[in-house]
C-alpha cells in the first residue's frame, strides 16, 4: 500500500482527490491538511466523504505532510514551491495548482504577476512523450482543467498536421466548481442557476499560455488561441468547442475522424465517439473519461473538435491520480472510474 | 385597440407571445389556435398564462384566424405560407417560423430540403434599413434566435469594417426552450440537467445561412461562419461568443468599444455594458433587452463580442411584438419589458 | 406620480422592488441606497436593471431617504426601526424585513434574540381585515416569503373550519434567493446545483411564529406548525406542501375545493387551479400570482394544500408593491405582473 | 465470476445497474436486453457506459436472459412475472419494478388496477429480518425509491416506539430520473429547470401502500401516511422530510438521536450525521449511502427525520446490487460506492 497525504483537503480539488483515493485499491490515506479549517472534522466540510467523516483536518505544514509516499497539493497558486522544497526527493509530489505548469518564465510573469517557481514534468500523459516523463517523475504538475480539455480535443489534429495551431478558437462551457469554493458574489447559486455568462474574455485568462504551450509541444509553430470560458449552471463538467483553420481545406470529416481514431486507439481515457454522436458532459461526470468528436466545416474551412470531461476528475484530481499511478509503476487506469454518473 | 390572434398558442413561442400580449396596453387577444390541442383549456397547456386560463384553444384554420388586425404564426416550419396566403393583405402577419427568413432559395433548399416559400421583410429592426422596412410591412419574418444573437453581437463591427465578416466563429450556449416543446429523449430534464452538449456541429445547423445573410446585409463580402450551438441547463437564454479576425490587427479594445457605443447609442433594446462587465443571460431573462460586450484579443488578432438575450423574448416573441409595434406605428418599445427577471 | 426610495437596493429584495417599480405606471424612482456599496453604479451590482444602470447608489441615511412619498426598506433585520422613526408620519414606509411582523414580543425575543421593535399593519391583504388595515396605513410590515405561502395555502381551510390549525405540517421547497446575496459556503452555486437539502428543521426557523400568528388570526386556537424548509436548485420560487388533520374526516375533496373556490373568488392574485392540476413554481415566476390546489387524503385524514409563488415577487417585493398600491389608494393590481415567465 | 444479465438496459435503472456492475469485482456482464431498441449499439442509448459502448442490445426474451447466474429486471410494471416464471429456480432474479413488492393483493389491485402477481422477499436489508431473507433468496423485489427513503428515515423511530406510525407525513423532493426515460411533456427539461411541482398528491401515489407495509413490518399498528412527492430541478436524488407525532411528547432530540445512533451502528450504508448537520442529496449522489438526521420539534409534538439518497443508486440499482451481494454470499458492500460525487 502507498501512503498518501492531501494538502488542501477541504476544497473541491481536495475533495475529489479523496473521493478517488478512498476507492483506490493501492492507497492508504494519511494526513489531510488545510489552512483555516485545521482542527475541524472533515465530515463538516466535505459531507460526501462519508468514510472519512471523522478524520480531523490538520494544518498544512511540512511536518504533517512528511512521511508519506505521495503528497498531493491542492493549494492556492503560489504556495506549492515552499512546501515541495522541503519534502524529500523520493516523495512523489503532485501539484494540482498552476505553479509548475508553465515552462516560460515570462509567460508566467505576465499572467500571474509573481516570480516563476520553475516547471515540473507536465502531467498530461496523452501528450507525446509525457507518459514516459511522468512515469519516472517525483514532481508532477497537473494541467489546468481547460488546457486539458482543449489540448485533448486538438492534439490529434495538431500533431498530424490537419491544423497547424494558428488561429485556434476555443469556447468552453464550464460549471463553477472549477473556480473553487470561493466566497465570491458571482459564484452564488442564485446568480448562476438559470444563467450563462462569459468571463476572462479577450486573451486574459491564465489558461491561455498553457494551451499555447501544449499546442507547441504538439508541433505547432507560434500557436495562437482565442479562448473564452463560459460559466453555465451545472456543478461540474467542461464542454469545449475548439475550431481551427484546416491546413488543407479539402480535408473531409472522414479523414479527420480517421486521424483521431488512430491517434486515440490506445488511449484508455480518451474516446472518439461514433460519427454523428456529440459529447455531453453528463456522460463523463465523475469519471476520468474524455469524450471527443470532430467534424469538418467545409464552408468555414475549419475543423471543429468538441471535448467533454469532468473538470474535477480528468480535469484535476483524476488526472492527478492517473499521474500517481504512472509515477508508482501501477496500471495507469487503476482505481479510476471510466463510467460517468448519468443521468 | 388592436385585435391579435396567435396560431400555435400551445408551444413555447406562442406562450411567450401571449405573456407579452397580455401585458401590452394596445392589444386585445382574439383567437388562440393550435393543432391537436384544439378544444382544450389553455390553462392546462400553458398554466403560467393565468388570466387566459379559461380560454379554449381553437383549431388553426383560416376561419379562426380571420378578422384580426394582427396574426402571429408560431407554427412548425413549412406551414405558414398556406395560411398567410389566405389572410387579407391588410392583416399584419408576423411569422415566428423560418419559412420566409431566407432570401436565397438555394440556401433554403439546401438546409430545409423543401421548396422555398419566398421571403418577407426581415424583422430585425436593428439592421440597417430594416426598421423602415418593417414599419411599412404587413408580412414580417421574425429572425431565428441564434441569428438574432450573433448578428446583434457582430453588427457594429461588420458595418464599421472592424471585421470583414470572413472566418467568423460563433459558439452559442442556449437553453432547450429554443427547441420547442418536442418530446425528444435528449430534451428530457434528466438528460439536460447537470449537462452541456454540442449539436448541429460542422456547419449543418439551419441558422448558418441566416447568419451569413445578415452579415452580408451588414456589408460583408462572402461571409463565412463556423457556428456551434451548445445546450446548457437553463430553460431560457442564449449567450453567444462571437469572434472574427480584425481587419486591422492594431485595433484596440477602446476603439472597438467606441464603435459599438456609437452604433448602439439610439437602440432601445441593445445595451453595451461598461468596460470589464460581461453579459449574463439572467440579466435579460424575460426581457427584450440584449446585453453586449466587446474586446480585442491582440495576441489572437481577433475581436471577441459576447451577447446575451432571452431566446423566447428578444429572440422570438419579444422581437415579434417589437415588429408589430413598428408595423402598427406604435412606439417601438410599447409593452416590452426592459428589465430581466434576476436572480 | 409617486416618488419612491428603496433602501437596500443592492440585494435581491431591493432588485426585485426596482424591477417592479420601473414598470409601475404611477411611480417615479428616487433615492437608491445601500451600505458598503454606496458610490457605485447600480448597473455593476444589479445588471438586470438596465434602465437604472447609471444611477449611483447612495448611502442609507435619513437624509437620502427623506422627501419621498414612499420608502421601501429592504435592510438586514434589526435596522428598520431607527430609520422609520425619523421618517415623517405621512411618508408610507414599507418594510420588507422581519422587524415589525410579529405582534408577540416574547416570540420575537425567542426567535431573534433582540428587543422587539413593535408591530406594524401586516401586509398580507388576503387575510381577513388586512386589506382594510393596509389601505389606511403609513407603516406596513411585508410578510416573510414562507409565511405568505403557507398562510395563503391554508387560509380558506382554517377560516372555514375545514381544519382547526393544530398539527399543521409544512414542507416548503425554495430557491436560495430567499436567503439573500450572502457570501456563505452553502449558498455557492456548486453546492446547490444538483442538490436538495433541509435546513432550520425542528421548529427553529424564524418563520414559525409568523405562520402561527397568521393561523391564529384566521381563527385557529393554539395552532402548531411543524415547518421544514428545503433548499432546491432554482433561483426563485417556493412550493409549499401544507397538510393538516381534517376537522371532519369525511370531508371530500370536492367540498374542500368548493370552500377554496368561494374564499378565493375575488382575490386578484390567488388562483385555485382546476381539479387535478397541481401548482408549479415556474408558472408564477416573476409574477405576483399564487397558484393553489387542495385535496383530501381520506386514508390519512388530512387536507393537503399546495401553493406556489415567487418568493421575491408575491413573497416579498410584489407583495410590498401590492401594499403600496393599497396604501396610496391605487388599484391593488397596478403594475404587478400576473403571468409567470415560463418555461 | 458471476454472470449477470440486465433486462431493460436502456432505461435509467438499467443504465445505473450497468454503471455499478462494470465496476463490480465479481460480475461479468452478459446479455443486455430491451424492447424496441434491440439491435442498436448500447453507446447510442447510454453514452456514459463507455466500456460497454459497442455492446449490441438484444431483445428481452427468456432465451436471451437464460444461462446467467443473476438476472436483473428493470422493466415496465406488470411484465416481470411472465419472464421470471420461465427462468430457472436457481437463477437469482432481482426485480427493480413494483410487481412483487406488495404482500397485500387488495392494495396492489387498488393502486395498480391489475391482478396481483404475488410477492417476493423484499430487498431492503436494513429492515428487521430482511437481510436474512434476502441472503437465501433467488427472487428479490427491490423496493421503490420513495419507500426506501421514507422507511429508512423512520425505521429506528418506529421500531423503538418513539413514534407509533400513525399520522406520518412525508414530503419528498426528487429529481425526474425516478420517473424513467418517458417522453412526457412535464418531464421536458424546459418544464423542469427552474421549477418545483407537486404530483400524486392526496394519497394516490403508488408508493403509499408500500410505505405503510414497511411501517407495519417495523411494528406500527395501522400506520397512515400522507405522502407528497415534489419534483425539483436535479437529475437524481431524493430528500425526504418525514414527521410523525411523538409517542411521548417529552422526548428530547438527544434521546431520539441516541435511538438512531444505536439502531444504525452496524449499517454499512445508512449514516446518522452529527447533530446540527442536515442531509443534502449531493453528498450521496452516485453512491449507495443514505444520510439521515433527526430532531424533535417540541412545540409541534413531532419527530422530524430527514433522509437523502440517490434514487437510482441506493433507491434502485445500488439497492439491487446490495441484494445480489447478499444473495450470492458476497460481502454486502462489494463494488458499491460509499462516497457521493460532490459538488
Amino acid at each position: 500500500m502507498t501512503s498518501v497525504a492531501v494538502a488542501g483537503c477541504t476544497g473541491y480539488a481536495g475533495g475529489e482527490l479523496l473521493r478517488l483515493l478512498v476507492q483506490h485499491p493501492q492507497t492508504e490515506i494519511g494526513a489531510l491538511t488545510a489552512g483555516s479549517s485545521a482542527g475541524r472534522r472533515l465530515g463538516e466540510l466535505q459531507p460526501h466523504l462519508t468514510p472519512l467523516a471523522d478524520r480531523v483536518v490538520e494544518e498544512t505544514t511540512v511536518e504533517t505532510l512528511s512521511g508519506h509516499d505521495v503528497v498531493f497539493l491542492a493549494l492556492p497558486h503560489g504556495t506549492s514551491a515552499a512546501i515541495a522544497r522541503e519534502l524529500g526527493d523520493d516523495v512523489v509530489v503532485i501539484d494540482c495548482g498552476a505553479d509548475f505548469r508553465l515552462t516560460d518564465a515570462a509567460a508566467w510573469q505576465r499572467f500571474y504577476g509573481t516570480e516563476h517557481a520553475g516547471s515540473w514534468p507536465y502531467g498530461l500523459p496523452e501528450l507525446p512523450g509525457q507518459r514516459e516523463q511522468v512515469a519516472g517523475a517525483t514532481r508532477i504538475a497537473v494541467p489546468g482543467c481547460y488546457p486539458t480539455t482543449a489540448t485533448l480535443a486538438l492534439a490529434p489534429a495538431v500533431s498530424s498536421g490537419l491544423v497547424d495551431g494558428h488561429d485556434v478558437v476555443v469556447v468552453a462551457a464550464s460549471g463553477p466548481s472549477g473556480a473553487g469554493k470561493s466566497l465570491k458574489p458571482h459564484l452564488l447559486g442564485a446568480e448562476l442557476m438559470g444563467s450563462a455568462s462569459a468571463y476572462g474574455v479577450g486573451g486574459v485568462h491564465r489558461h491561455v499560455p498553457e494551451i499555447c504551450q501544449n499546442l507547441a509541444l504538439l508541433g505547432a509553430q507560434d500557436p495562437t488561441v482565442s479562448f473564452t470560458p463560459v460559466l453555465v449552471p451545472m456543478s461540474r463538467g467542461i464542454l469545449a468547442t475548439c475550431t481551427a483553420p484546416l491546413a488543407d481545406p479539402t480535408t473531409s470529416t472522414e479523414t479527420a475522424r480517421g486521424v483521431y481514431a488512430e491517434a486515440l486507439a490506445e488511449e484508455p481515457f480518451v474516446t472518439l465517439l461514433p460519427e454523428g454522436q456529440w459529447p455531453q458532459t453528463q456522460s463523463v461526470l465523475g469519471s476520468n473519461t474524455v469524450h471527443l468528436q470532430v467534424a469538418v466545416d467545409a464552408a468555414a474551412g475549419r475543423l471543429v473538435a468538441v471535448a467533454a470531461l469532468d473538470n474535477l476528475t480528468k480535469g484535476t484530481a483524476g488526472g492527478a491520480v492517473q499521474c500517481m499511478n504512472l509515477a508508482l509503476g501501477l496500471p495507469e487506469t487503476l482505481g479510476l472510474p471510466l463510467v460517468g454518473v448519468a443521468p
